[in-house]
C-alpha cells in the first residue's frame, strides 16, 4: 500500500515499503520523460545545510527551481543564528514560517526526525550524521533499476567502508525488498555492523562477507563502492595497506573476471578508490548516478508538495 | 502625513511618523490577506549581509521571491571584495548597478545611512551594529497590533538587556506615538540609556524602571524580552546571577500574577531566557512574531519599489 | 568570420578574433536597448566560485536571472566536496548534470580550460588565477567603445601593476586588433612581461614603456589603472614609495595636462590608487564600467545558450 506522499516527511528509508519505493521510482521516470515547469511555482524550499555538500544541495536547488519553485537557505551554519546559540528546534520553528518545505543536512543523528516532529510543514532529510539520507538511496535504486532493467533478484557487492557508510546500510535495507543476494567486501575493521547483517538475514537475504573481491567479482551484477576515510584508522600504515586493496581499476577487474554488464556505483565524492581508467567504461555509472539526483529530487519535491500524483 | 514610500530609504525608525507606521502596518495586513505574486517580477534585490543572520535574511529573500523578484548577494563578507580592501562606498556604488534595491546588514553603526547617501536606488537597513533595524520594529508593532487588537494605550514591559538591545530602543520610540505606559526591567548594569528615557518622558510617556518583574507583571499587556549576552559581563558570576533572574517560565509568571491576555514577544534568537514551558501557551507570540517577517518585508519591498500604493 | 557562439566555451580572450569581439559588443548594445525577459527561462547556470568575487559573481547572477534563468552554485569552496578531497574534474562532471552552463572562478591557471575539456556543456571562465578573465575584457572594450565612441586608433595608457595584472594583458591583446598605440607605465619591478610586449610589437602595435605619467598624460585617450598589491613587494618601504607615485588624483592629472575627453578605467576593486576626487569627474568611468558587467554577461549567456543570434 502506498501512503500519501503529500505533506509527508522523508526521514529514513525504513519508513518506505516496497510499493512506495516503486512509486517514487515511477514518478522519477515521469520526471525524466516530461517537462513539469512551473508545477511548484510560488512554493518555497528552505535549503538548510549545516554541513558542506555539493551534490545534494545543488541537485535539490536545481530540481526545485526547474519546477518553478523558490530557494532560500544557507550552505554553511557559520552564517546563521546557530552561532548565537540558537537551538535547532527554534531555528526550525522560525524558518518553517518562511517556506513550504525544509531540506535539512545536519551533522547530528536524529536531527531530521527532530525537525520533522517540530515542523508542521514537511521535512526532507538530506543527511543526518552517519544515519540516514533517503533520497540518496532512492537515486541509488533508480540508477540500478535504470541500468540493469530491474531491481529484482540481483547479486550486489558492497565494497569499502561498510561500517560507517550510511549509504550502504540504507541501500542494503531497500534492496532486501527485491530478493537481492549480497556480498559485503571490506577490511576486517570496517565490516558491516552485526545488527545490519542479522536484520538482512531475518528478511531472508543471502549475505556473504569477505575481505577481497577475488573469486566473487564474476558473480556480481552490481558493485556499490564507498570511500574509505583515512580518519577511520588509528594507524596510517594500516590505512595505506587497506586502501590499496580496495582500489578498483579496469585491468584488475577484467583480470579477476566480471560479468559484461556489471554496473559500478559510487555515491561520490571518490578520492582514489576508483581509478579513472574505469570512468569511460560501460561498467561505470557513478556520474550518471549523480545526475539522477535531479529527477529523483523533482519527484520527491513534487510528491511531497502535492503537485503530482 | 504619509510621505511617498516609492524609492524611499528605510534606515531608522526615527524617520517615520505615526501615520507612516500605520500605513506600513496596513499594507502588511493586505499582504497577509491577498496574493501579490509577480508584482516584483524582474526586480532585483541585492541582499548584502556583512554579518550572520537567519531570520532577517531568509525572510527578506522569501518575501522578495514570493512577489516574483530576484535575489543576488552574499551572506558572509568573507567571500567579497571587502577581503581585498574595498571600501563599503565602492561596493555599494558598484552593486547598485546590478539591482533595484539593496538590503544591508553591516556591523558598523551608520553604515546603512552611508550606503543610502551613496546609492541612487533605495537602501533598507537590516541592522547596522547596535544602532537601527527598522523592519524589525515594524514587525514588532505589527505583532502587537495583531495580537492585542490595537496599538493604542498599552502597558508594555521591556525585560532583559535594555542597554545594548537596539530592538528595545526602537520599539519604545515607536510605541511612544501610541500612548503606551512603559516598564523597563533590567539588571542595574543593563538599564535603558538615560537619553532614551529622557526622550520618552519628553514625549509624555510614563516610564518606570525596576530590576524585577514582581509587583509589575499583573499590570502588563505586553512583555518584550531580549537576550542577555554573556559578553556584556566582566564577571561570569555576575552573569549567572542575572541570567537566572530574567529567565521567564510559565509557572513563575502565573505565580506572580499576569493578565490573561498577556502577550510575550522576543526578537529571537533566544538562548535560555524564555523557558520552553512558555512556547505552547497563549502568552507566547514570538514564533508568530518571527513569521510576521514575511508580510512586513513584502509590504516594505512593494512600497519602496513602487509596486503598490 | 564569426564562429557560432552557441554551446561555445568562453575561456580566453585569445580565442576571439576582431569580428567576434565586435559581435559580442553589438549583442551587448542590444541587451542595453531592449528587454529580453524570459529568453533564458528554465535554463540553469552553475555559478562555481572557488575564490571570492563580488562584481563578477553578482553581475553574472543578476544577468542570468533578469533573463529568466536559474542559479545554483557556491561562493566559497569551503562549503563544497573539495573539502573532502574531490578533484575539480569530478566536481565538473557531476555538476554539469545539474545545469546548462557553468561559470567558473578558480585559483589555478588552466582550470577553466580543464573544465571545458571535461564538460559537454559550455564553460565560461570567470577568472583562472592570474591567467584569463575574458568577460572582464569584453566589458573593458565595451566601456571604451561606448565612452570614446570607437575602438579604432586610440592611444591607451596602462598604469600600475602590469606584470601580474591579467586584465591588462588581455585588454592589450584585444586592443591590438584596433590599431591602438600603447603606453605602459609602471615601476620597474612590475613592468609588462617581455613576451607580451614582443607579441604586441609583432602585431604592429606601437608600444612605449615608462615609469611615470609625466610627459605622456596629454597624449592619452584612455588610462587603464590597476591595483598595486602590497604582497608583490619584498620590501614594504619600496611598496610605499611606488604606491605614492601611481596614485592618481584630479589636481595632479590636470596639472600634468590631459585631454578633455580622457577616460579613466579600472577593473576594481581599488584600494587607494585612485583618489575619490576623480570619482565625480567626467574622466572617471570605472563605476560605469562595472555596471556594464550586466549587459555584457547577458549577451554572453544568451549567445552561448543559443537564445539570441
Amino acid at each position: 500500500m502506498v501512503k500519501r506522499f503529500k505533506q509527508r516527511d522523508i526521514i529514513s528509508i525504513r519508513h518506505f515499503n516496497k510499493e512506495e519505493l516503486l512509486y517514487i521510482l515511477d514518478l522519477t521516470k515521469r520526471m525524466e520523460q516530461m517537462d513539469y515547469t512551473d508545477i511548484l511555482k510560488g512554493k518555497v524550499l528552505a535549503s538548510l545545510f549545516f554541513e558542506p555538500s555539493t551534490r545534494t544541495r545543488l541537485s535539490f536547488e536545481s530540481a526545485m527551481q526547474k519546477l518553478g519553485g523558490i530557494i532560500i537557505g544557507f550552505a554553511d551554519s557559520g552564517i546563521t543564528s546557530v552561532a548565537k546559540g540558537e537551538s535547532l528546534s527554534d531555528s526550525i520553528r522560525i524558518i518553517e514560517g518562511y517556506c513550504d518545505i525544509i531540506v535539512l543536512r545536519h551533522y547530528l543523528e536524529g536531527s531530521a526526525q527532530l525537525a520533522a516532529d517540530i515542523a508542521e510543514i514537511p521535512v526532507i532529510n538530506a543527511g543526518d550524521g552517519a544515519n540516514q539520507h533517503p533520497t540518496q538511496t532512492f537515486l541509488d535504486l533508480y540508477t540500478i533499476q535504470k541500468t540493469k532493467g530491474t531491481l529484482e533478484g540481483l547479486t550486489v557487492g558492497f565494497l569499502g567502508d561498510l561500517k560507517y557508510g550510511r549509504t550502504v546500510h540504507s541501500l542494503a535495507y531497500a534492496l532486501a525488498y527485491f530478493g537481492a543476494e549480497m556480498f559485503f567486501i571490506s577490511p576486517a575493521s570496517l565490516r558491516m555492523p552485526r545488527d545490519c547483517i542479522e536484520e538482512l538475514r531475518n528478511r531472508t537475504v543471502t549475505c556473504h562477507e569477505s575481505d577481497s573481491l577475488s573469486g566473487i567479482s564474476r558473480k556480481l551484477d552490481v558493485i556499490y563502492c564507498t570511500r574509505i576515510q583515512k580518519e577511520r584508522f588509528a594507524d596510517p600504515v594500516e590505512y595505506e595497506k587497506v586502501r590499496g586493496i580496495y582500489r578498483l581499476n579496469k585491468a584488475l577487474l577484467e583480470e579477476m573476471g566480471i560479468k559484461n554488464n556489471l554496473k559500478i556505483l559510487h555515491p561520490l565524492p571518490r578520492v582514489d578508490e576508483m581509478d579513472e581508467s574505469l570512468d569511460r567504461t560501460n561498467y561505470a555509472v557513478y556520474f550518471h548516478q549523480a545526475r539522477n539526483g535531479i529527477p529523483i529530487r523533482k519527484a520527491v519535491l513534487s510528491a511531497v508538495l502535492g503537485a503530482i500524483e
